[in-house]
């Protein structure tokens, strides 16, 4: 859905223009709602997220004194009080984002997902999760342009070339590359033999501990950003089968993912105690229930 | 602060009775704030979050069809078009807390604290981390009124008397007890020997194995939650030093503590790879800059 292009000029859209069909999924920790919605006959997904305060704001809140400063009280008790406050409209944004004409693919995108956790022994990832990587064969191509300099270059912080312990480091295509809050960065092997966390054993040692300290240096140098204010992770299952390692600034809390993420730190040690801990090892990680490998690791179950 | 009664009925206040001073923290994922205000000479501490959505006002802010509900065009690209929105106001509450008049430890409490990642080896344990638990030596009076059943009696919902694998289940603080999304409750140990992570070896893997079994079957049993949909983990730090296990829903995500997670089934498979797994580990763990055990950790460091 990505590379499109700006066709039309929307007429002056009102929210009113779009009819409350159902929720399909809702976050009440980061306030963000997507609701399938109508507008004549097509359909629609609006997507609403409540705006982060900031100074300015906050301080326009406390300041202002027309009626709709006043509080109602929930409950009070000796210095505490909760009350909830109703500011004016236009110190109190919410930002809406609007798919229109929208397919029943984007309703299924967004619709909630109940997620699962399985716990993937040696022996269910040979039998399972392994055939499954390879039926899915999903292209690396974007990769190796990043690898190969054909694409994405400008944006490369760190270039080691070394075949065994060399990799690239860039900015995530989730970062804006400016904001220390949200700071992410992935480092992408070069070496081509690693898909996941379980190909890993000793002797990738040296490439580990390589990436870990030149992309440390190298942030640290362009974003002034120290190791110690890093979350560095691998993710299992990954996204993409081709080894590589993420750099967030502690701040940037990515929901939904506590289970995927082992820290680079508990990786090398991990392996540098016991060298095949990821081949003799049981993982746990999360699956949304509609995603093919759950359905895999289900059969599997039913079978035993 | 939190065995106060009430005292007197506010009047009726409004947020203009408050003049901003500061900034104390921001949470932007989470829509919070919070404030250093003052109301004549005496200080307060303003908290302010956005409420998440939920259906009706969902609802509500679709169909509302006053002067309100027009957008602010950000961006738009083909069926993609990004706005600001400005509700009505009473379908746009924000939580309001107040603590007033506040006073410097309150300030303090709620003033951001830059977090770092410390790197605990074994040795690291023995020379800073476990001499700073002896002197810390905070009661653990509340957890023996729960084990001897003198205190929150009503609430347990799995009470198992064995000395070695026997433990207390009841819900946290932090839960409504209702909720399912929120879901959280705490697994305590009778065992009294083990103080965090650290102190586990083989010997616990019955104790281990039993809590997770027989607490998975009573949350299922009382609350219709399975276990693989269930985060079930060991803080390191602990929040205190009598062996504890945390069971929440896969949905509930506490922020800036994924450092301090460390999954059960991991722990048990840990320790049946190698017995001493935490005595011989570097374990990774976040604190905050203000926390005594983080200057603990740089005087050592200088001191090297």
């Amino acid at each position: 859905d990505s590379d499109v292009t700006v066709k039309t000029q929307p007429s002056d859209t009102s929210l009113d223009a779009f009819e409350f069909v159902r929720v399909l999924n809702q976050r009440s920790q980061t306030k963000w709602i997507a609701i399938e919605a109508k507008s004549g006959d097509q359909k629609a997904v609006v997507l609403l997220e409540k705006m982060a305060f900031n100074e300015s704001n906050a301080r326009q809140i406390l300041e202002d004194n027309s009626s709709a400063s006043s509080l109602r009280l929930d409950f009070q008790n000796d210095i505490y009080s909760n009350y909830m406050a109703f500011p004016r409209s236009d110190l109190n944004a919410i930002k809406t984002t609007i798919i229109h004409p929208a397919s029943d693919r984007h309703i299924q995108k967004y619709l909630h997902q109940e997620i699962r956790v399985v716990l993937e022994t040696p022996r269910l990832y040979a039998e399972v999760t392994y055939p499954h990587i390879q039926r899915q064969q999903l292209s690396l191509q974007w990769v190796h342009n990043i690898l190969d300099h054909k694409s994405e270059t400008e944006r490369i912080v760190c270039d080691i070339e070394d075949p065994d312990i060399g990799f690239v480091l860039l900015p995530d295509m989730k970062w804006d590359g400016i904001q220390i809050e949200t700071l992410y960065l992935v480092a992408i092997c070069r070496t081509q033999g690693v898909r996941s966390l379980r190909d890993l054993n000793e002797t990738h040692l040296p490439l580990l501990n390589h990436i870990k300290t030149t992309s440390c240096d190298a942030i640290e140098r362009k974003y002034g950003v120290t190791r110690d204010q890093l979350r560095i992770y691998i993710h299992y299952q990954p996204s993409y089968y081709h080894f590589h390692i993420h750099f967030t600034s502690l701040a940037f809390e990515d929901p939904g993912t506590v289970e995927r993420i082992h820290l680079l730190d508990a990786v090398i040690n991990n392996i540098t105690l016991c060298n095949d801990y990821y081949q003799k090892s049981s993982l746990l990680f999360p699956l949304k229930q509609n995603d093919p490998l759950f359905k895999a690791f289900t059969d599997k179950s039913l079978e035993n």
